[in-house]
């Protein structure tokens, strides 16, 4: 667990009715806050990630310039380090952990930005994935302080193909036994390494095996990247129960859900004034590019740039170059408007 | 189990060097065999299918007319019509049943086909998904008597992607410990469900699940579909060995095996003569067009069209009137060749 800040929350009362007590809101900082409190940018986790696999984005001379801005890394509810299943005491552990939308994600995120910072502004929200869907939500539940969004790989709404996807892992995770029910007392592993052979064949596209892209990260094989990437990923201080948190939320996200809204999904993305950057990937395989075109067709202020290649969803995981490049420079051009 | 014939091949030595000793050979047939012997058609069955499932293609009017062909549905062994797991006796069943590869499934039907048949030349080899496979197999394995193939739906070498989507299958299914290393008693239905969770995800398209076309099959919700359709199918008599034994023979699948052709899949495409229809699906997760595009450039004669639309690799099962009518209408124009 590397270096982080904890803002405590206290008692943090969830859309569903729950309240997480003593709840903890981990992040990271990156840059230095000006004295106008005008140049913070929100770049929340994705599904399992951590602040520090968020970095490879930061850095001088890129769109998230830590010499320019102040870019706060607050990491999901569920993902081990704010308050999760795994870190939460009796009776709140575990399999009783309380489901977090994306809203109370988004909700205890603003507190830390206002309330600890003092901001009012943000020039831009990014992220990857359910981070992506974490940028929606801030546009939809905070249009007066969010000036520009740039989700990348994740959508508004999850939608039915996604679910089944969902479902999948969490059926090839629960499926063994030494899950419990989530009353485990050592992690499931049979379970975590097969629902990473699941994952694998979503991840990437089926170009990106064709051609044996794996090899350009240092992989001399199919099964070789299956264990090595794959199921190392999964088994890389991963927890069983935190993974079904956040596969909840992911599950479950919608920024129609956001209070006022009515489940309207549509009348939600009509409501966001920021300037949008969307970029889906050409061959992501649970967040089609279809699927942002939609969003954006309701989008008031919304370009769409679909991020090319064989890299599929891990097109904006920062491992392949070229990518890396297409996203910083899109976000570098949203950053001039 | 339904009406069919069974063909004995006695002691049948396989690829990888184990003898199936008293091997079975289920089959039906549709129609009548001529006295020319020229007017048969071999169609066989794909994962998990049984020959009834192959005959919403076979039909009075349709290219596959019982009028004028006759049709013969051999079961590949696994699926527990032919010898499989799940009926062959000790030593040799359960997890002691041998690999079968492709070329030892087509060389048990050719033996069928022409010892107890007396057929020299077949106007036609056609199937779906791993029967596609068998097609392929049929005309690089014997030239001389194969006229013409029409796989649709299925590939002629099994790619990577595809063995990542193979393995996540067989990962959760034998997350169950249930499944007791393939010793178990009843069948381990957790396992099972999580397979078939798995699949959903790719035997349909994105676009189908977007458009919620399962309510055309009568299904009123996802969780509807995910477990009346999906979980139902593999709890349909299946058998975890069995499907097993199947995974294995499609993970390996590759028509360079074939005997003479040292593992050279491109020469073995080089050596069809057969004049093929070549029929993937336009939005196939797991055999897209762009693989048969790559076999198509090697054989001889081939044509290859795409059968357009939002069923994914279901558009070869026969539960879309508009895609079955697509392939009867190339098989009626592969016919007139």
């Amino acid at each position: 667990m590397r270096d982080h800040h904890v803002y405590d929350l206290g008692d943090f009362t969830l859309q569903g009715g729950l309240t997480l007590r003593d709840a903890k809101l981990a992040y990271q900082t990156y840059g230095t806050l000006n004295a106008g409190r005008d140049n913070a940018i929100v770049y929340p986790t994705w599904y399992s990630g951590r602040h520090w696999e968020n970095e490879w984005l930061i850095g001088p001379g890129m769109a998230l310039d830590p010499d320019k801005y102040f870019i706060i890394v607050p990491n999901m509810f569920g993902n081990g380090l704010s308050s999760s299943p795994s870190n939460t005491p009796p009776p709140w552990d575990r399999a009783r952990f309380p489901n977090v939308t994306m809203y109370d994600n988004v909700r205890a995120q603003h507190r830390l930005v206002t309330e600890h910072f003092g901001i009012e502004r943000l020039p831009l929200v990014t992220g990857w994935s359910m981070g992506a869907g974490q940028t929606y939500q801030w546009a939809v539940a905070y249009p007066d302080m969010v000036e520009r969004i740039a989700p990348f790989c994740g959508s508004t709404v999850t939608s039915e193909h996604n679910k089944v996807f969902l479902d999948s892992v969490r059926a090839a995770l629960t499926a063994d036994d030494a899950w419990q029910g989530g009353w485990y007392e050592t992690q499931p592993t049979k379970g975590l390494r097969a629902a990473a052979r699941v994952y694998a064949g979503w991840g990437f596209s089926q170009a990106f095996y064709w051609h044996q892209t794996y090899r350009q990260l240092g992989f001399s094989s199919l099964e070789d990247f299956a264990v090595g990437f794959w199921e190392g990923f999964f088994l890389d201080d991963r927890d069983a129960n935190n993974l079904l948190t956040m596969l909840w939320t992911w599950h479950n996200a919608d920024v129609g859900k956001t209070p006022g809204f009515e489940g309207d999904t549509e009348r939600a993305l009509r409501s966001i004034t920021a300037n949008a950057m969307v970029l889906p990937a050409e061959k992501d395989l649970y967040f089609p590019p279809e699927d942002e075109e939609w969003a954006c067709a309701f989008i008031p202020h919304a370009e769409l740039r679909v991020i090319p290649g064989v890299w599929g969803h891990f097109a904006g995981g920062g491992a392949n170059p070229t990518d890396t490049a297409f996203i910083d420079n899109a976000l570098k051009d949203l950053l001039t408007r």
